[in-house]
């Protein structure tokens, strides 16, 4: 069947679990991307991006950039019209370019009929996630990609391994209006680190592992602990400690910044009442003046998606 | 029912399971300290170890040092007759100490009917370690004490867990007669690391783990790296590229240092046929002029166990 047009959704991801700093990252549901991708005659890429202020030079965004690696691969020379909405904000520490670079070039795979698989095609959206990043990880891309927890040992090729977690897992994302950029999160860490923080580090992530294997609430809560970035980081975030406290009161499964910040995240079972959570957390930052938006949902674990085809 | 004497089985244990360094082991089949405790008049302890120079001073014998602190804490005044039979060397890297400390505390447990868990006679055992090791950590006590893989993440109090692995797994040690003093291979090793290879270790420990619990034997291969102190001990073992290369070539899931030498480990299938490659391991050592043991086995998932009842 040949399709002009193909709608597809790229879920936010949270990256650095704990950790798993530069390795595991998670897919949430009900945030993320949803491109539409559509043909169009000539060879040119327009971008239509709703409600954001993302560039629409597609030399500099990272849909057209990572859609372009993917089109120059395959040889395809057409243009497109790429409709980008987003319903989450760049900059919010919750992979918000590895959506629409994960989205494009999942989106042109299904359109043009490509064949390549979800992993195959990390590699492309990699080209435009490193454009808005800096560096070349797949650790917002992977679990975008293909869903649920997946660790990342390499890039080129993609190396890297979805894990198995306790189904009954959900997630609370906080998002305090906090700029941090990445490349300053990323200048706070130091370049040796001592070695028994490396080891401890190591020891958490097999907790941390072992834990979601095997739905050890317990374990993974003991083992989410950064001990290498996350001490220099969270300086970066108001109020971090105060909104640790407050989850761990409620019963936290693990508590850790999302990504470089400034947004946020802890688990808790999915049977857990987070009503009163929330508003705790919401007035603790708007007695700072600092709105702060909130997320609960489940992990998700399809990662990207055809939602619609044209 | 009184007893007056038990006899039981502590394994010899891997340690620094590649990226698990200083927080991974394993127990092994067939090699480790028998022990039998008699009760015996008086408060002395006497010790009868059969085979080896271990010291008969019982302040100076891991197994009664191990002894000690677990009577004092019980309240037993009594004395001992302690038979230790080790059917491999102290200093070979595979846990000698821990099997003797293991194997008293357990033995002593079992004979006064104290009660104690496993996990709970595990720092008693490391009182008796750490006389040993110099440092009380317990990568070779635990597995030892609850067999299979144990992950260590503290030791006062023990915080550790079991990690489930593929029972089709096998091991074989490779033990060349070198010396290697545990306190020079730490020595050898730096005390910052980069941050990069902190995280690579992570990540290769995320895939051990992950490797292990679903039998994913490409993933064990490929994730047995440890990238902070294989390289600088390695050094202190004659002919180990060379051994590691030659296990490959036979099929190998992950080579690395056992401990911190001189043993080595290799895992493979339970499958596979070792006997050209033991051959080629025996030849190129002999063709160095150093003697060379090898062991082959399975994993041993019961730990200590009680082996006669006297």
């Amino acid at each position: 069947m040949n399709k002009d047009s193909v709608k597809v959704f790229a879920p936010a991801s949270v990256s650095n679990v704990g950790p798993g700093f530069d390795i595991l990252g998670f897919a949430l549901e009900g945030m993320g991307d949803k491109i539409t991708l559509s043909k169009r005659d000539g060879t040119a890429y327009i971008i239509d991006a709703v409600g954001t202020d993302l560039p629409t030079d597609p030399e500099k965004n990272v849909a057209t950039v990572a859609l372009r690696s993917f089109c120059d691969e395959i040889g395809y020379q057409g243009g497109f019209l790429i409709r980008i909405e987003k319903n989450f904000t760049p900059g919010s520490g919750l992979g918000s370019s590895a959506s629409s670079a994960v989205g494009a070039v999942f989106a042109a795979n299904e359109l043009l009929q490509a064949g390549y698989s979800k992993e195959e095609l990390i590699s492309f959206a990699l080209d435009g996630e490193s454009l808005a990043s800096g560096h070349r990880h797949a650790d917002n891309v992977a679990p975008c990609m293909l869903g649920g927890f997946v660790a990342v040992k390499g890039c080129d090729p993609f190396d890297g391994f979805q894990v198995a977690y306790p189904k009954a897992l959900k997630v609370l994302i906080i998002f305090p209006d906090i700029v941090v950029k990445t490349s300053d999160a990323r200048g706070l860490l130091p370049k040796e680190v001592p070695m028994s923080l490396a080891i401890q580090q190591a020891a958490n992530m097999a907790g941390l592992i072992n834990g979601l294997t095997t739905a050890n609430y317990a374990m993974i809560r003991n083992s989410l602990k950064d001990v290498l970035a996350q001490p220099y980081r969270k300086r970066l975030i108001q109020a971090y400690d105060e909104v640790g406290k407050l989850c761990e009161e409620h019963g936290s499964i693990g508590f850790n910044i999302s990504g470089s910040g400034p947004s946020m995240f802890s688990f808790f079972r999915k049977e857990q009442d987070l009503t009163q959570l929330k508003e705790s957390i919401k007035e603790l930052y708007s007695a700072k003046g600092i709105n702060c938006r909130l997320h609960e949902s489940a992990i998700n674990g399809r990662g990207a998606e055809v939602i619609d085809i044209g």
